[in-house]
């Protein structure tokens, strides 16, 4: 193993340990709330000493920082990609690939927590960060919903109020998903995707319902 | 002025002296957290000493308790109001005022948090009543979209699942909303359930839409 082999190995570990360190904060925020949860609770979880874990983040907030950050990625990742996959579609598809997407992160990534944390612990400039992702992700919400409006797909409502209901509901999926449970991430992206999408078209669309 | 007046009126004032409390509790652990939260917190907010705080709640926790309690009243209230009024209506009309109903509540009450406060912090005593107040309600919903479907009215869904998405997107608008905003209580209300209503629908339905 040359030199450059080593390198990109232990920064993989690094990346994978912070990860896991991400999942196991996101869930203590989740289950005692930011300001109840100690850098002890994080790294009893995780069997590390609490000083290995001043070895990836320096403190708390910045913990909960990346815990919002790390997710905002994927979901923005996950909204290029639908965005690229769909931009031959209507309005309706492109909108119901993005909430299936949303959906399956909120599920899979950080236990489902991270997105709807609350992160108004953040520090202004940690906080403007995580403000600006957010609100690009919102806006690319809003602009397919727009999109559909003008098209006259969709019924004339406020794009930015129906987005928020979108993203409420999938938000709230932390609050009650359990993975042990009976439904499973496709069933509910699938089931969310079309009653959103059926909720704001104008006639009933051949490709949902049931 | 008789004995039986002047102990209605005290009593009265009581009443809405634990009310104000609980509003301004209430707001103060939406923005810091249930843990970061103190009785000074809230005592301050309201231009009481402390220790006229302890004359109305024992503690904390028993503040929490009642925020939920409270505005889980007033939900089930509403719900019993929507269900004598529209019991020989469909499916459709029922779960539209019932939608509208909780959102007035969510909005008006408590600044609209209490129902989207964690409540994991309660003790298992008083953490099972209002568990079972909270049921009491998803029931309720789950049953007129239950309803719906057997009637036929509404798509083959599970009436679970299209729960946790009304609910879900509901009490998130506590985390949105400001009295100062664009949008107000009755035009959310009334977008939420044509979207949720038209959303569940088979058809169109000529009541919905704009």
């Amino acid at each position: 193993m040359n030199v450059m082999q080593a390198s990109e190995r232990r920064a993989r570990k690094t990346e994978l340990k912070r990860e896991a360190i991400l999942r196991s904060a996101a869930g203590a925020f989740r289950r005692k709330g930011y300001h109840g949860t100690s850098m002890e609770d994080i790294s009893e979880q995780l069997l590390m000493t609490k000083g290995s874990l001043y070895y990836y983040f320096a403190d708390k907030e910045e913990i909960l920082f990346a815990c919002h950050d790390f997710s905002l990625d994927r979901v923005l990742d996950r909204m290029q990609e639908v965005i690229e996959a769909e931009k031959d579609s209507n309005a309706a598809d492109r909108l119901g690939a993005l909430i299936q997407g949303l959906v399956d992160v909120m599920i899979d990534d950080l236990q489902g927590s991270a997105l709807a944390l609350d992160f108004t612990a953040l520090k202004e400039e940690l906080l403007e960060k995580i403000i600006a992702k957010r609100d690009k992700f919102e806006r690319g919400m809003r602009a397919v919903i727009s999109d559909g409006v003008k098209s006259r797909e969709f019924r004339n409502v406020d794009p930015k109020l129906a987005t928020f209901a979108i993203l409420g509901a999938i938000n709230w999926i932390s609050k009650w998903y359990r993975p042990d449970g009976t439904f499973k991430a496709a069933d509910i992206g699938r089931m969310y995707s079309d009653l959103f999408v059926k909720g704001l078209s104008k006639g009933d669309l051949p490709n949902v319902g049931k």
